[in-house]
């Protein structure tokens, strides 16, 4: 779960207006690569807006910039760990990605490295191989070979030409238009740029000053991840030419499909739940209600009041609206549940403000397996369904809700209209070899923890 | 436009939770007044998060608080300006209010000033009072006669009593609940406390340690502004016992009786006008799509790229879903027009993402006449409305939309379903004595501006 | 213990150089007040370079300006007490000091008051005055007639004059030269301006656009402050005439005709005694060195490391050179002793570097009252020498130290060389009735304390 | 010019408090890393009470750390640089070091690299000797053999074991005393530790938790830098058994041996001249008088008045005390001239304050070749003696003095009582081979600048 932004024509502040389009994707690091000649980098813990100046902005000059917003799967320190990487010899290079290398474990052993980011060991890699071979596609292709997971990467060389390339399954989105290089099209969008498409899994794009060269290096099936699709992404975003808003309207309808019981009133989890619960409301008939409102300055840090109150934290985000909810049956809609800890808060809000019955409805399949691929889920002991028999029965025990219902995995490529998806968080089907990393879940330590 | 919050026996964390509720209210400076035998003071420019420390919550100690957050309508100097107000001598006193008097402008000639606040005069004017009479309630009944406009007050007395008042026509909301006095009932909510009711017009509250005295020293209609139902307060507020959500859903039910047309898609400017909207799609039928996504970011500081992309800031504010408006004739939903400086944005945006028609539907009717209680229009000038004759069709041209409704002043009373509001802005019927206010409209000055 | 500075014909960038050329007369906060048709103020807790950015000098224009840089002697609360003081009503007025009102608990009743600043006290009979006289030099003499004590200072009125006074004591010194006032004549050099004279005790100077009118109001015998040549005021200044390098040699050279012992090295405790400790030197022929170095960074916070050590803290601020100390009879010169507790720490310092006898000569006489005109001994019951018999005795024993010299009061008059001093805080000789301060020692609290 | 302390058993808030005392060896950064099984490293930008907080210093916890201030002569991105550096591949390791390494140019090829600090390279030829040999004595022996130039090292390894080491020609200061190990010995002193002597050149110390062992890897004439004794160090300092403030004293009466002419006052240039221009006083038997004052807030970042007095910008920094050398034949001391920037201003403050004659005296002999062994005159044409015949009259000349002297290098050598000194910079004698560096001189540019 990260964001990455590159040009290949225009200036940083293009890139940082197009990494605040993508600031949802990760708020613990942004950081800023540019070329004029000479490289200028600029990175930091915090916000986007937290980690530029306008002067900082200035020094970036140059007409190619790449940049990055970063959620940690792997590496703890923020300022260490925070992207784009950059090395001064053997040749000045730099390098963002998005995703997650699967086989990090193996990888890092063989270079000398100062960080737990695994972009650094695939900025060695491909370091190692351009010094080789001299000839940017052949070091791309032996990367891929090496390297083993989800990785959208931007890089730009010595001479100041730009890389661009997604992992053969292409798991983490990339997409392009008019010279820009980004992980959602609303990064596109904020600077006014048409999107042209998505980069393909296994292809590499080399662009210079005067020229844009672009190779299928391997073939493979996509697998998407379905989670872009039903969470991470914007819904005003636009991957591999689905409108997110539509899939979610979609969603909504085919969760709506398995609901076999009458209730009073369909109210979202704002923001992200919104078109799930709308399309809910169009396929059963159950009026639609904005019943919860959510504190428009959540994410500000907060000093919260004493013990007594610290329990009733979930009001200092979210805020029901009586009028909405007392006496009613509620269908509450939320797009998914991977650690199971926070529904039980959002039922309880509900049933204060008087509700009759609470339906708790499942956008996204139960999630049985971990992510190696850059979604942080990666231990199966912390995934609630993993755990259980019955996970619809068992989670409304658990939050203390009427029913539960979860989308089907049939449901979800309904919705989102694509064959190709990685659903190997719902059902193992994984699209790499990930043995090893299977094999270490049971300690009930993160794949890489304490290494 | 401001916020208040007082609690008579609880910690200053209550009043600080209950300011961050309230923080839509006022975002340039933000302050805590808290008594345990002392008198403990800070405020700060900016928001309640950035004015206040967990030490700083520590300092102000005491079962005793009064906080406010500040939008200013007269003084520009954030920080001189800043409330609570506190003076040391003749006796230890402190205050804040929600309002504006109408006549600061003749009080202040009265008063050693050190700033251009007007809870200043507020506070010297019941100082004046105490020292001559010695009684709480004689002083405010005397201060409200002198008072002219909008006052909803909070202060703490050098023996740690606190007092309540509301201006006579109860211009400006206060409600309370379990020693809880604040702007909205949302400030109760966030703390779990149970909201009571509402502070009459011309009545105020004195709180000693174990007695609560309540007395109604001035008798007049009360006259509710309009505009906390139709724009200020936050959806999930209840004021006068009406639910603020309803209100909207019923005025953009309201308004589509007026719509004349057809259309394909009703879409909300975010995020205030969306319960308008659902109104408006749910009275006339038309379906309902969140076509146009707020960056969930919008607030912090944010360095704009180059000119060429300034033109287009609404983008880093608002982007669209194309797959929602591409093609189709769009009724587009907003609370209000005041300057009519923003509108045309709006619609462009929706015509770039392909809308074959706009149609701009406004649920607050026509604004023609400045506020001089609290809301920041206080400049006949600056009033779109008020400078036009046909408001819809000179607005429809200027914007750029196919049509424009406005909301009717019978639709609003329908929709808010109380008889006494405050419409001074709507049909210049002002509840206190605004004459000379009104004879300097015309030099293009506000109000205070100069003095 | 404060520093004033103003120029009646330049920019606030010369009174921000003065502030900085007298910064160690106050380190609490720091303000200016300009004036370039409107009033222009900005001050800030902390040192002047803190306290001021380009930015703000720039918004600080005009010709005329005040300054100050403030070491509270009554007043806790940096950020409300800081100078300038300003009232925006009946007049806009501003106004700065040097100095102590032995008055204050009395005329503070008589005025409403939001701090504990004695300016603003000041600043309120100033204004009194003027409102009914209409005469900036009756007003002042009026003040002057009210006010008892030490006050050397600096006004801004409405239409841009500036008063300049001093007390009819001239307690608090207050020099000047081409248009600028200031405490010390350092103020003046590092600009490049030339020393014209002391503004005289009961004298006031209105300055207005093209116009300096310079009168005499009050006239009484000086007493200026011996603390400011023994100890206070920079050895680069000049006052009254004085240089006060040349006095603190003169001090030295006293203080050795008093030593009846050998010793084998004279050393100063850095940078204060350095001048008196050479001129004990000259007189006594024992060769001077400097044995202890002062750490050039004392002064940044600095986090203390854990508790074993924390009795060492000296240690970072003074370490010795043992060359010159192990094995030999050391004199140790400091300037004054006020309460007796930092001096055994130095003792020890030169004991630890190995010296056979170590001698402690001080610069000043005894202090045994306390001081009410502004500096910062106002408890008696504080006071070492205050409370002994044979202070010399009494201090050697408390403080380990082989002999104890303390300058005496002719030593110290011969030295400066005026005859009219306030030596007060050596004999009680107090040159204003002070009788109800005095009355009030001996509870342990300080004067103004707790009111 | 670098400042280093480690600690065999002690905690890291004595690094801090060794760092603090040599502060003025480097204030561009400040850095500590820490081990107590894991390692734990904080490097920051500034002074080091600018890099550390209570909390971080509590995170650097453990028994063993080594810190450093640093003054860049390589690298300018202070925060790149910053040591210390650390690996965490193939196993964790840290080092700091103070000195330069004059082979860097051709190292740096050698290494993956991603700063401009000599010690990165340091710290992987370590490494890579570690991988090899398993042995530390044999590491830091083959790294003595492959670096040419001055470095006092410390290094933390994986199992928590600290090796030292200094360069066989020890030209950069590293002494040691129960258990600490540091630049100078004030860094002992302030924490209370004894000085127990010097680390030799060629000499490596390997501390286990139970175990010093201390060995001579490589045997060659020391070459201790003159500099440290005539500016660099700190006057309480002891290197090699020297005192320097006795150094210093010498230094002057050596001076004073050279000057023929006859003068009434001999005035240092505070701070550091002051025990030369004392030495000098005593054998030339002029009086010596402190007739220049150095702000004591000298180093704050401080805003500049306009133009017209940005010339006179040394008045912000020193001032005279013109009682002292107006009509008076001066002898002004200074420690030493690298570039002959500064001098003149210091010549005309003499003058302006009303000297009658103005004698330059400069403790240090003509520096006349670069210096690649760590302090920052790398640049053959930056420096005012390399391109001169008579420096003394030139320079007179140059800065408007009556006369100029020069200590001699004989003067030089007698002072500081050692006969192994590195005087390269006097008389291009280099202890090692600098040849490549030699040739590049002349282009203009810095040794590394640009590669």
């Amino acid at each position: 779960m990260c964001g990455i932004v590159g040009v290949s024509d225009g200036d940083s502040t293009q890139v940082y207006a197009g990494l605040y389009a993508l600031q949802h994707r990760g708020q613990d690091s942004a950081g800023i690569l540019s070329y004029n000649g000479n490289f200028h980098l600029k990175k930091n813990k915090g916000h986007v807006w937290e980690s530029f100046t306008k002067d900082s902005l200035k020094e970036l000059s140059g007409r190619k910039s790449i940049g990055q917003v970063r959620y940690p799967t792997i590496g703890t320190d923020f300022e260490r760990d925070a992207q784009p990487f950059f090395i001064e010899s053997p040749e000045k290079m730099g390098i963002v990605h998005n995703g997650n290398l699967a086989n990090y474990s193996e990888l890092r052993k063989e270079y000398t490295l100062s960080s737990w980011c695994d972009v650094e060991v695939l900025l060695h890699m491909l370091s190692k191989h351009l010094k080789i071979t001299k000839d940017p596609f052949i070091s791309v292709e032996e990367t891929m070979k090496e390297a083993n997971g989800a990785y959208s990467a931007l890089t730009l060389l010595k001479d100041g030409s730009m890389i661009v390339f997604r992992d053969p399954n292409a798991l983490r989105p990339l997409v392009h238009g008019e010279g820009m290089y980004a992980s959602e099209s609303i990064a596109l969008d904020i600077i006014g740029k048409k999107l042209e498409g998505d980069i393909k899994g296994g292809e590499c794009v080399l662009i210079n000053d005067n020229h844009v060269e672009r190779k299928q290096l391997i073939k493979e099936q996509p697998r998407y991840c379905m989670f872009e699709f039903v969470y991470f992404s914007r819904p005003d975003s636009v991957l591999q030419g689905k409108s997110i808003y539509e899939v979610r309207l979609e969603l909504g309808k085919e969760l709506a499909k398995k609901f076999d019981k009458t209730a009073d009133v369909v109210i979202p989890v704002p923001d992200t739940s919104r078109a799930a619960a709308f399309g809910f409301s169009i396929e059963s008939g159950i009026p639609y209600r904005e019943g919860i409102i959510k504190n428009r300055y959540v994410g500000r840090t907060f000093i919260m009041p004493d013990q007594s109150t610290r329990e009733n934290a979930v009001k200092f985000k979210l805020n029901t609206i009586k009028s909405e909810i007392n006496g009613k049956r509620v269908v509450l809609v939320d797009d998914s549940v991977v650690r199971g800890t926070t529904c039980k808060n959002l039922v309880n809000l509900i049933r204060n403000a008087g509700a009759k019955e609470v339906h708790f409805a499942i956008s996204c399949p139960p999630i049985r397996w971990p992510c190696f691929y850059g979604i942080d889920m990666t231990q199966k002991s912390e995934l609630f369904a993993a755990n259980v028999k019955d996970a619809e029965k068992t989670l409304a025990e658990k939050i203390g809700a009427d029913s539960v219902i979860y989308q089907s995995i049939d449901g979800l490529k309904n919705a989102i209209g694509l064959k190709t998806l990685c659903t190997a968080c719902l059902n193992g089907d994984y699209p790499t070899d990930v043995s090893t990393l299977l094999a270490r879940q049971g300690n009930g330590k993160r794949p890489y923890e304490g290494e």
